[in-house]
């Protein structure tokens, strides 16, 4: 039997998750170690799969990326339902692909995407708590577009990454950092109603130790007026703010990974 | 201080609850146990909140109705957000209103709409499986559409009703009925993605013990063909039919309640 690479599209709930990577067991179930169970099940050997992004605890996915060598000729076409039916609710394949064995989910990916959600206190809703990041007050959303211009292309993101995960340089390079206040679409499901979050979408070739959440929490701050949209390119420089408090990881979503 | 009547309106997610009516705690807690001591809470007396429906337990709400006398003078309009800082994110208030204080939230009720969500398998996502059916098979909507008629207008539904509830008498009258399959909105926040579910409407100038979910798991077998479109007024005379499971309290939602 001949090696094949697959890759997987994947969506996920991370409520119940200490994030994506597989880690000792003590230390909380992740969304990895779920999908190599799952797999390892489905082709009878040892399957280690590679994850375009590493999510964090309680963040969710809509569109993570990972790759994994196997041997069984199980048909592609069939993988994503029979993996679903071996996977807890919260994680689901959205679809699998043959691809060159020299590809790498992680390596080969040109962009990520993360979307942030932050909702107003008052318009909440139960059923999108676990989604985003609940506020008492309004954001100044023109102060907080003037704020992201700053970080858009190429930066030094140091004063952007949380400590805790090494990299190897911090240059990232932001192609795309927009602030939507999307219309209320018509209400079909519960979980539609009432919502109508505010939403903090990053594109960029590669992200740092918790940089989305670093960049929400900054960009709420100038919509709240506690800093001025300046402060966010003062932030890149190194020059000291105000302590402002992470931004929660329910909101943040991975979207999408771009090859 | 002259006592008022106040009317809330109420959207919950009812995946923690034991249901919605106040219980010995052993048995769970319950949305109306936590309205209380919020309500309680707030307005520094003993409150008791008539609701309009009991829903089950796991079952959710967005348009639940509850009233309740008090004596402090809290303006209105100010009700909700105070009572929103003391309950759970999964509990909302959507708003408060004085009432005449003959109002009763049960007995003034005109019709409830309850709806239920039906995915598929294929199509299911990490963020609906708490708030809908997951089914394996596709389902035949016309089938489905035509055994729903059988049930329109006034009918004695003690054959739809499951035991443990008493009614002094089982006739209701279903104004409307309907299913649907509603188009794929624009993707905005992540719990619309790729979930696209059935949704079976259920209108009544009341509802029986689980009356929802017999119709809807009824219903279900009819479009999977396990039984004809004639087996839902087969059902109404009595006249027994093959086992079918009960469809599970998290695909439904109480919408609304007309007054």
């Amino acid at each position: 039997m001949s090696m094949r690479n697959i890759r997987l599209r994947l969506a996920y709930d991370g409520t119940a998750y200490a994030g994506w990577q597989r880690q000792p067991l003590p230390q909380g179930m992740t969304v990895q170690y779920r999908l190599e169970q799952a797999l390892s099940a489905l082709f009878r050997e040892q399957i280690v799969v590679t994850g375009a992004g590493r999510t964090d605890s309680g963040v969710h996915a809509l569109g993570q990326t990972a790759n994994f060598y196997c041997h069984k000729p199980v048909p592609v076409e069939n993988i994503p339902l029979a993996l679903n039916h071996k996977l807890p609710p919260d994680i689901r394949v959205l679809s699998a692909e043959e691809v060159p064995m020299s590809f790498h989910a992680r390596y080969d990916a040109k962009s990520k995407t993360y979307r942030y959600l932050i909702q107003r206190q008052a318009r909440a809703n139960p059923f999108t708590y676990r989604y985003a990041w609940t506020m008492e007050e309004d954001l100044d959303v023109a102060a907080m577009r003037q704020g992201a211009g700053y970080l858009l292309g190429s930066h030094d993101f140091c004063h952007y990454a949380a400590s805790g995960v090494s990299a190897s340089h911090f240059v990232r390079n932001i192609t795309e950092l927009r602030i939507d206040e999307p219309p209320q679409p018509p209400t079909l499901f519960p979980w539609e109603y009432v919502c109508r979050p505010l939403t903090v979408t990053v594109t960029a070739d590669g992200f740092l130790y918790r940089m989305v959440r670093l960049i929400t929490c900054r960009l709420a701050a100038v919509g709240l007026g506690k800093i001025p949209p300046e402060a966010m390119a003062d932030f890149l420089q190194g020059r000291p703010g105000p302590n402002i408090a992470m931004a929660p990881a329910q909101g943040l979503t991975l979207m999408e990974v771009e090859y």
